[in-house]
């Protein structure tokens, strides 16, 4: 995973362009990936899809030497900066210039997708270093009707009931948001085998390209029984689940049982944060949680030339893989059963499921887990529920509901 | 507000009388009022309109001297006690006087509104400095077919929903129990400007007459939506409220929503206190709740001559003015909206309501407010929900709904 | 009560056979009971009735000598032993002992119901003093189609509908589990006097008994409204009661709030314990709890020779008992009525419900527990409710209810 953030960590991406499809083709190499493009102009929801932005070099040069430099990090400019060729006064420049004078050594992530404007972002040590005079300024960005690109790989499952896992893909060199996200999605995506649900991995820029897959795959929502976002997932904080807008949906139980073995945090919806944010408007209200180690703007490198690929760790990646199939072998196998024989317990021993000698006081877990599933297995009470009020390992319920329908004492 | 306390003190106001038509003619110079007359023996639910009391003067003497003196303070007599007028032994006395042995020097309050009696209330003190011997005993009251009185004052507003504020006006020279009340209503009708309930101002016996005027508004019931009773408004407690009978009423909300940023209490109903008990009988189980500061007896002075106009203090008196008009603020702006574009955010940027420059971790608070507010406003949540659950302020949350509800992005 | 542990003590009981029969023999001395003998093979539900099992001798012998003898202790053989007349080696015999190896001074309790096998239980210090060598190794037990056995007593009520009391009556030589709840259950029955339910006391074996009686009474089980299961009612420790399996059924709402006057623990229901397993199927889901002193399997004497009528305090069967009957009285008199003049407080006074005298703050408990019930007598809360919420005895709640009711005030 970590040498897949490295890998794309160079490339400009935004919400549109080239730097977006160098970075599927990548990803395609370790997953196949099929890749949609959606015209400039095409109406999604109340949003229009915008024209592409593309950007071959960018720089501002005094006496012919580059202060700020494109080639040299992505992040100097300002996103859908409009071309620009010209020689101004610091002065006159300044208004387009963007440091962080708290993090005076750092180059601030900016974008400006929806107003036309051009800008460079720098450190404030440089902005500090350079002497008034004229300066050369120029962009060579190319705005015009294009593209959106975005990517899925669908894992099909044995129903067509979908989990849906999606990641950002129009951040530039950022590392930890969020190349940790698109490597963890890919390395889940590998390790799926056989799954119960069809799980849909969704590589896409946010925000406006989540609203264009959900305005695009209107008639699949209904079929989306879960979701999860994957963001800022490889530094070195530990787990944070972010719940989906109802609270008390499945992904929010199952991410809380798998969590509460490690240390964690889980926090209530808000309506601000990455894509969940529309998977969780009030239209759809999907069940769709959001997974991150440290969350966004939580630490100070975020959206700055600090989040590079050293500060995502490779065991802070692994561990969230982990935690992910996990949730996703809980969800998996979550059901509701009913108990075919639900007036007073069923005879388990004739069927072999019981031990034949009582008076013990130590019965099997196994045993305890039979009669756990057969109590509330009603039609009301899902696995995941049994396991909660039984405090019996998830594991061994679903391994007791096996064998009681294996002997036709429960159905679906 | 506190003039109003000392002006109304000395009137020896009971549950019908010149007393209680004194104070309403007092009131009216600071508020206009439309009082009601009703006639005794006209049958209120379950209760009849009593015959009417009225009192000029009472006295215990002894060899020509007053040792009790109704014209030194009307608590002396018993409310409602029938004339007398005879010569008695002291021995004979004694099952006629209520005095407080545990605070010497307090004259109690107490009445006998429905089983004719008469009697006097006085200090333990002197009491204990009444001899042995003759007295002569004379109380100048009537007790004859009258009028019950009450009043009300009514703020239009822009919906015929009403906002009920009730408080009683039938103890004689009690400041905190309840002029208090009287004067903080008072100066809450003045103070509302165009709201959006119409609020309804009711000054009126306890009891007898919160049945009385349920009673005659049976019509207009369904059209009160909130209220609130207002007793022990002055003293120096802290300010505590007592929830409704349903307990989660938006007024239960709304107070407590008002109150955490002051020390306060919330006591959760009972059916004892002032006329909460009747608007919360279960035949109307309306969302009427009760502010108070020291609730009723739990100060020593209550229902004594202690509960004087020095025991009331104006800052207090203030301060629960103050804490009126916050919730009455709230209330009046709190709604249910439903989001217009519910799929997806909608694009807030190209209504002039977004910052054009993304990257940025300080999104403005209005800005948050606005999305939780499209995320929320379902038809489901009100803007006080949306408040308690983003933890903005309701005042922002209510500015944004606005500016959404401006931009066509929000239906009521 | 005790007597009737140490009389009953002695006896072999099993699921079925004659130690079952003269256990309810000597029962019906102190309380009469309907026994129910029902043939082997009956089917009911998913199980069919077992043979029945009858002992008259066994031991293992050394020598002539007899090492395990079960004259002196009927838990030497595990319960439902095949007959066996054979001489054998210990090393061949071992296979069939089982002993406690952490206790080794105690005599486990087995039984072997369903499956076809035989054995010795016995102390680890009397194995580890068996020399090798060859063993004689009798059971003189019989295995036949016979009947299973057990026995109801009924106190009728006002009403049809019940309560029913639910004690084992399969275990051997063991005292706390469950002939202390046999005891309790005998003596609760003869002090209740002329109740509202009917109750009906149910004396049969573990398991197999209740899914017997269940079986047979498919048409009263819509009658049985609450239950209670005792168990091991005798110990030193405090009592703790198990939840039905609904967790907020009125039973259990009742006994917490009787046991909170008491040191006591309160558990959530799981399906292992005794015979609520069955009441608490998914199909029947009734309100029964259970109540015990130390749960099974929580103290070390459980199921071994240490369970014998010393570990039983007298005083602590008075104790469970005084529990039950305060629940039982709770139970009893709980009713939900609806007030018949909700609009505002009915009056009071001129029914001779209040006091005259106005202006005391000391409100009898009497009074406020009238105007509680008015209130809250909606239909929807119960007597028990009213307690609970106000805060008031519930005696006093009742008393209360019963004036009103006699007043006319109050409907069922």
């Amino acid at each position: 995973m970590h040498e897949l953030v490295r890998r794309l960590y160079p490339l400009c991406r935004s919400i549109t362009g080239d730097g977006v499809r160098r970075t599927l083709e990548i990803v395609s190499e370790y997953l196949p990936l099929d890749t949609y493009e959606v015209p400039t102009g095409t109406e999604v929801f109340d949003w229009t899809v915008p024209r592409e932005w593309n950007i071959s070099d960018a720089y501002i040069a005094s006496e012919g030497r580059r202060v700020v430099d494109f080639q040299a990090s992505n992040l100097h400019v300002v996103g859908y900066s409009t071309p620009v060729a010209a020689t101004m006064s610091l002065a006159e420049l300044r208004g387009h210039l963007h440091t962080l004078p708290e993090q005076p050594s750092l180059i601030p992530y900016r974008t400006s997708y929806y107003a036309e404007n051009w800008g460079f972002c720098l450190t404030q040590e440089t902005l500090d270093g350079m002497p008034d005079g004229e300066y050369e300024v120029r962009i060579d960005s190319t705005l015009d009707d294009g593209h959106l690109t975005y990517a899925e790989h669908v894992v099909p499952g044995q129903v067509t009931d979908e989990v849906i896992v999606s990641c950002h893909t129009c951040h530039p060199s950022l590392a930890n948001d969020n190349l940790a996200g698109i490597a963890v999605a890919v390395a889940l995506a590998r390790s799926l085998e056989n799954p119960f649900y069809t799980y849909r991995f969704l590589f896409m820029p946010g925000t406006i390209g989540a609203i264009t897959w959900l305005a695009r795959n209107a008639d699949r929502i209904e079929k989306v029984k879960h979701g999860l976002v994957l963001a800022c997932a490889g530094d070195a904080g530990h787990l944070t689940y972010k719940k989906s807008r109802r609270g008390d949906a499945e992904i929010d139980r199952v991410l809380a049982y798998v969590l509460r073995e490690r240390e964690h945090e889980i926090v209530e919806f808000s309506p601000y944060g990455y894509d969940e944010r529309q998977f969780c408007s009030p239209g759809f209200n999907l069940g769709v949680g959001s997974l991150s180690r440290t969350p966004y703007a939580r630490y100070p490198e975020y959206h700055t030339s600090g989040d590079n690929p050293d500060f995502v760790l490779p065991e802070k990646l692994a561990d969230t893989l982990s935690a992910c199939q996990q949730a996703f072998s809980v969800l998996d196998r979550d059901r509701r059963y009913v108990n075919l024989s639900p007036y007073g317990e069923p005879q388990l021993g004739k069927r072999g499921l019981y031990d034949a000698l009582g008076g013990r006081s130590d019965a099997k877990q196994a045993q305890l887990a039979m009669l756990w599933v057969l109590n509330l297995s009603d039609g009301e009470h899902s696995l995941l529920d049994i396991a909660e009020r039984s405090g019996l390992p998830f594991d061994t319920i679903a391994d007791a509901a096996r064998a009681l329908h294996d002997a036709a004492l429960l159905k679906e």
